[in-house]
């Protein structure tokens, strides 16, 4: 019984001996008091609307322009992988062809399945962007829903300039991380694919002030992404996890769009009874969502993944990889593989029996193991051929994760036992990658050219690289998505 | 705290003295038992994929034909609201425009586009059908997604015949309720728009069956509705009430499109863990999937409303229009009104000063008070002219009611109070339209001539409703929405 039903249960029953006589009191909805919410999505849409590129500290400018270089790379990595191949065709019977490209291949679509299958390209490798505090992957449904608006916009001579662009990225980065924050972790641990869910909210945000929407309007905008939160953690694995964030760049463009165009919502979808938050949640601080925003940036906790997979392996690769190199090792050599981990380990990564790339990307077996005989973590080995190798096989049954809830997400215990009799022992505090020890912007240029390069010539990778760096310079920011298409 | 973070906390602090000794433990993920739950999603493919037109039974069929009828009528009644209006003009940014008409209208959209404003246009009237054990609107979303996708096969050679067009229809419905049985009333009482969020399923369930996929495909169909639930109930009132079910019949489209491509998804998303049953409701009863599946049908459940509002209303409406032809009621005869009502009714329509015809369905003081002065309740009584009504206005603040538990949905009792002192009574214990006194054919050609009529020339209208109730022996079911639109 909800709330309301409750307490209209007992008011009725007290009331039922005097009805009908005129001196009955009644029970008009107004006396039903609802648990106070701030306005938050008021308080968001007006935030938007006044958010100005000027605003934008030096170092939020620089995150922004990092999320983007990062996104587009491992964007154009994924363009050719067999989950975008299959979209692409399928879309086909009913998509239109004419305006927006599609990262790191040949064919243009509508912008709406423009951005969907974008967004599939940016995450299908698992090796994006991730906000740590709610593991949200923040460019994911942002990042290809501004880009098809923009290259639309440019076709119709109404250029996104650069500068708007990232102030648009970074503010649906913070109206989804600030989201993000007001619900987890119940919100995640009751199922949600955080990324899909409050990327809706960040692609919606964005392309309302791209679209220079007032604030009933970015208001109705956020109320009809609340209306469709995309992704269910079962999808991990699947190629239905790349969905997510796809669907929810073009559910996001979606409702801006018919905003944009007088399409009416509530303007308390976030925080109402029936809103999103208590229905998506059983934790709603709302307070994360308000204090300090416009002064305090999430995007400054972005990190950027070294390795292609779940979040939550990096400390155990991370540990593998230095072993590998320390101690030179083989197959031949390992007996048994010990690790201490945080229970997220086992709950998002416990496929002890990958079969494809995509699930081995959620098996901390095949990561420790493919880690430590090949010393390295790259898309070669989260691929189907490294799924298939034998001694990566023979070794992953020998790995034993035990978890324990005092070990933070971030950290990892790896205690190896050799064949000799010896014991090697690693222990990880801050996985390469976090906060702790982020990437640097010539890490992140080596990531980008060499997972792009897998997909595009060398010289037109460097070219894409140079104008992301650029971006706040540049008069056209869809000039990037032209740059990284296939002519 | 999850259950699976809880149990390994409680194995992680046991193990903890003996880490890194060769004698340790390991936690492997296949330790942890999950709640135990059928095949549910696999056992609805497989029934998707076996269903036959020959196995439907008489009184299935029938109601079948009823559902389309009902919804066709209502659909071109709703056809030129301000909501479709927006719509169709946002969409044109990005819209192909030549797959499929619109009821009612002149412009034509690709599939995709067509089911979703086709499914506003079924719902913006607030008039269509309801499967009342779950409030699920069953036709809102199932309907326009195989109506798009048969105009499309039809273009392209390949007819879907009526009585195909019947069975997936069937299908559909079913699908949708049966999943809304096991997980309402908690799942609506959450804050969910139930017709939403399971129309995805029964979009995707029908198109799965006239797309002919098989068992894996439709599995995976199943998995990519999942991960698309659309409406929040905070949205009543607005036009993104009828968003809901329009995006569910373009997501449904979407979700088996994809999967047709062999995009995969798990095929345990409806029952799994972090599936949706359990992310989206706190009650799940799995016999209510799985019971007599293809021998007993929802369907024959199925009602038809008689007046264009929240169906809670209804009993309040049947009572109030039978006072006022029974005491030929005129406002300035009228103290006070009171009414013993379910709790839903405020819970629900508990607006107490509509603005628009569209706030004004869910007011409970506009629809007693309109009634019981117009002595009617159709499009005209819940439109902007009846809410600025002011002999309206001035009797809705007289509409005192009082919410009982133990009133059923379907119940009321009203007592007027009249200025020369006497008491009018009237007790609805099965407000017209519902299972105990259902529409007839007749009531139903009256509803679809009448709200059909303000749309369409009458010689059309009188042609679509011929089509509808002939519906099983078309030989190509676009032929009904190629007749319903305008020239």
């Amino acid at each position: 019984m909800t709330e309301i039903n409750r307490r209209s249960f007992i008011a009725g029953v007290g009331l039922a001996a005097g009805f009908a006589s005129p001196s009955v009191r009644s029970q008009p909805v107004a006396a039903i008091p609802e648990r106070t919410a701030p306005p938050v999505t008021e308080i968001l849409a007006s935030y938007i609307v006044g958010a100005r590129h000027s605003y934008l500290p030096d170092a939020v400018r620089k995150e922004g322009t990092r999320t983007l270089f990062n996104w587009t790379g491992v964007a154009i990595g994924g363009a050719r992988e067999e989950a975008i191949d299959i979209a692409v065709a399928a879309l086909a019977a009913f998509a239109g062809t004419s305006q927006a490209g599609l990262v790191g291949r040949r064919e243009r679509l509508d912008v709406m399945n423009a951005a969907f299958v974008n967004g599939l390209a940016g995450h299908v490798l698992d090796f994006d962007d991730t906000h740590l505090k709610t593991v949200i992957h923040p460019a994911a449904a942002v990042v290809p829903a501004l880009f098809a608006y923009a290259e639309h916009s440019a076709a119709a001579g109404k250029c996104v300039s650069g500068s708007d662009f990232l102030t648009a990225l970074v503010i649906g980065v913070e109206i989804e991380c600030r989201i993000g924050n007001a619900v987890y972790p119940d919100h995640y641990s009751a199922g949600w694919h955080i990324t899909g869910t409050t990327g809706v909210f960040g692609a919606a945000a964005g392309l309302s002030k791209l679209m220079g929407l007032d604030q009933e309007k970015t208001a109705w905008a956020l109320g009809l992404a609340a209306s469709q939160p995309v992704g269910l953690r079962e999808s991990f694995g699947t190629m239905n996890k790349s969905f997510n964030p796809g669907r929810a760049a073009s559910n996001g463009l979606f409702a801006a769009s018919l905003a944009a165009g007088g399409f009416a919502s509530s303007n308390r979808m976030i925080e109402a009874k029936a809103g999103w938050m208590r229905t998506l949640s059983t934790k709603q601080d709302y307070d994360q969502i308000t204090d300090g925003l416009g002064q305090r940036y999430e995007i400054l906790l972005n990190t950027y993944k070294p390795f292609p997979c779940g979040i939550v392996l990096h400390p155990a690769i991370d540990a593998a990889v230095q072993l590998h190199k320390e101690n030179k090792l083989t197959g031949a050599m390992i007996q048994r593989v010990d690790l201490k981990v945080n229970p997220l380990v086992l709950e998002l990564t416990g496929q002890t029996t990958p079969r494809t790339g995509l699930e081995s990307k959620f098996s901390i077996y095949h990561a420790v193991a493919v880690a430590l005989l090949e010393g390295a973590a790259g898309t070669a080995q989260f691929s189907d051929r490294a799924v298939q190798d034998r001694s990566v096989i023979a070794l992953r049954t020998k790995v034993k994760p035990t978890v324990f809830a005092t070990v933070r997400p971030e950290e990892v215990e790896m205690s190896v036992m050799l064949n000799d009799g010896r014991r090697l022992f690693k222990r990880i505090d801050h996985a390469i990658g976090g906060v702790e020890r982020p990437m640097s912007d010539i890490d992140l240029d080596r990531k980008f050219f060499d997972v792009a390069s897998c997909v595009l010539p060398q010289a037109q990778v460097n070219r894409i690289m140079d104008l992301c760096w650029k971006i706040e310079h540049l008069a056209d920011a869809s000039e990037i998505i032209r740059h990284a298409t296939l002519a």
